[in-house]
């Protein structure tokens, strides 16, 4: 089997005492991690870890990758105004092989930012899907299903069980895909209920946006009586595995439901932010042990998919918006970056540095001035490090990035193309 | 004169017309912007702007610069326990020549992400002034002030106007001088008469937390029966001309005189987050006209200087905090990060790219892929770009920076230095 070994490394979770160690990688695991160099990696490839910094990979939990392509298109309005005027009839216009770019040039952006892993939601996922396997980035993916009836032969639905039978466990399990419900209101009762039975059939669970804006509960309410969390409970959504993407506006009850279901929860901070969607309880979510990973949604409302971003907007947005400075310290922002993000993907053992778990890795370069002095590399790492500060990149034991550079993506051809669809979808 | 002559380079206030344009540069001040190549620029230094996306410098509006050595050592933790048992023991560890390192890096870090000025409060100024002027960034420089009596002979106060005959206006007049009364908590109502009427006779400004915290006021209205920032103007300091460090808890009536008064705030959204302090209604603010300069505050409560974070936090956190998705756009978060930031600091012609005004410019490297596609290039820059993606830096119309390497600095031996300092200091 393939083996690598990356030497004289430091790890970001040994604080406060920071050995250099050797990280030694068999397959797609992690193999051995340990101050002394260790015998049967004479042959592996070798990864001078001097001066870098390994951390497990994030995970972006929720996001709509192909969406890239709409980056500062449309920033600074008002929800609908935005989606109505400007996202929606963009997207119209997306034609075959655009989401395919559109993918690349995200996938580029989170390997060169330290994101090994990504939640996806959205159309043409077949080329997401492609995109993703080439670049070997792991990735779970759903399309987008709005409908309103009970029908088997829903386009949408096929297209998504398609998905699942074509690339569900591809490429040595990297890609998985779910359903991908949209949200409350845009999924009518009768076809939440086809969802939830075809779910059933595949025995695959569901990613779906729950409860991001406080209109959202009110129409829900007012529709089928019920606040988003438990309508979705009522239906049985929960009972199949959910990855709720937001749960801003969720009520005590809910939360005590979602813990006992094992939901878990994507929080994009920062989308919250922009679009005014309000401020998820997330410390709330964590007392009462749900899983809460972190995710950057789609580029038109961040506008980047820049992780780390988002794991020091949470852990400096909670203490703010809760009075406590010692809401979500580092460590447990950096843990929903990683370990609760791979287990909002279904994961078990990924998003830790740890013998026997899946091989997703990244090496910070920590030269650079915000890097000192190092009295503590995980505070270093959640506020003050930079997206730009990932140097190498591997997952399921394969190196995709090193010394800044993708191996499999033509940057310069992505980002040529990239411009050339967003100036035909945008009619400039 | 020395010229610089910046060709084929986009402008970021352009939007949405980016033409490739030349930018003159004529000792300190930009001559020319166009997109025609002038007259009289053979012999400038030349520098390709291919690529590269022209904005002012950021300004930092407040800081404590030399806390860069304590980055990393004490985070997530409440803010007397933080002050007493971790910041103040080890300041108290300060020798000749450490702030010198301290200032250093921080400038270093600040050149690297796209900053051009800053404004100071702290101690052992000197060597922070003595820094700035050898690397050639703006500074405004301020002595912390904390006392008790109508003392003529307070040996900090002492310090702080030598620092004003010994460096206000020095260095071709990059760097400047205030007195730097630290809060109403910690000077008595004498001391601060005392402060008002030294920088009368100096004709000197005042550079002054007010208003950080929630139980400051309350103490402020127990003690001396009035808000703090009514406090700071029955006593003159408003009409001294005073940057208001913070502002977070001001009232509307508050903000009139402020406007009146013309007094500026130096904003800093993350690290109120981060010490739980609050969120100021900065909306309000600018909405009467109040200037609003955006800082990162010290290292330790941060833990970077980034100033792009500030400007994207400042974007999101007030859309998200006053549900209007309005709120803030990204063309008004980056007035605040360099115009209204120079305006904090005294500056006139300081902070936009216009013919006539003080050279301070940053290249930023377009080469990356959170800048595509490229609709919006202000949006980009606010909402997408990465603090490392500055290039070239440009002050008073010296380069000071080029590919990413500042010229004035030994990187490896200041980051040697601090990390040495740093373990002196926390006893490691
Ligand atoms: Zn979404
Ligand atoms: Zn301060």
């Amino acid at each position: 089997m393939k083996k690598i070994l990356i030497s004289n490394v430091e790890i970001v979770t040994d604080s406060p005492a920071y050995k250099k160690k050797y990280i030694g990688i068999t397959g797609n695991k992690i193999s051995y991690i340990g101050i002394k160099k260790p015998k049967g990696y004479e042959d592996a490839y070798q990864i001078d870890g001097t001066g870098k910094l390994a951390a497990a990979g994030m995970v972006n939990a929720h996001t709509h990758i192909a969406m890239c392509l709409l980056r500062s298109y449309a920033d600074d309005m008002a929800l609908m105004d935005w989606l109505q005027n400007k996202v929606w009839p963009a997207e119209a216009g997306l034609q075959k092989g655009d989401c395919y770019v559109g993918t690349q040039l995200g996938i580029l952006e989170m390997l060169k930012s330290g994101t090994t892993a990504y939640a996806d939601m959205y159309f043409f996922m077949d080329e997401t899907a492609q995109a993703s396997k080439e670049a070997g980035i792991r990735a779970c993916l759903s399309r987008g299903l709005m409908g309103d009836k009970y029908d088997k032969n829903d386009e949408r639905l096929k297209e998504n069980v398609q998905l699942y039978k074509d690339w569900n466990g591809a490429d040595d399990g990297l890609i998985t895909v779910m359903l991908g419900p949209h949200a409350p209101y845009t999924c009518s009762k009768e076809y939440l209920k086809l969802l939830v039975d075809t779910a059933g059939e595949l025995g695959c669970q569901l990613h779906m946006h729950l409860a991001e804006t406080e209109q959202e509960v009110k129409n829900c309410v007012k529709n089928f009586g019920e606040t988003p969390i438990k309508y979705a409970d009522s239906l049985g959504i929960l009972d199949r595995g959910c990855l709720i993407a937001h749960g801003v506006w969720v009520t005590d009850e809910e939360m005590e439901i979602m813990a006992a279901k094992k939901a878990r929860v994507a929080h994009n901070p920062q989308s919250n932010l922009k679009l005014a969607s309000g401020i998820a309880p997330v410390e709330k979510m964590l007392a009462k042990g749900i899983t809460v990973g972190l995710g950057t949604d789609g580029a038109t409302s961040n506008n980047n998919l820049d992780m780390l971003e988002e794991a020091r907007l949470t852990a400096m947005l909670h203490k703010g918006v809760t009075y406590d400075p010692l809401c979500i310290p580092a460590a447990t922002a950096w843990d929903m970056a990683t370990y609760q993000g791979a287990k909002c993907l279904g994961y078990d053992k990924l998003g830790k540095l740890e013998k026997g778990w899946l091989a997703d890795i990244v090496l910070y370069d920590m030269n650079k001035p915000h890097w000192y002095p190092r009295n503590n590399r995980m505070s270093l790492l959640v506020y003050a490090a930079n997206a730009n500060d990932a140097d190498t990149t591997i997952i399921n034991g394969k190196v995709v990035m090193e010394k800044g550079e993708v191996k499999a993506l033509d940057a310069e051809k992505i980002y040529f193309e990239a411009d050339r669809i967003a100036k035909r979808l945008t009619g400039k």
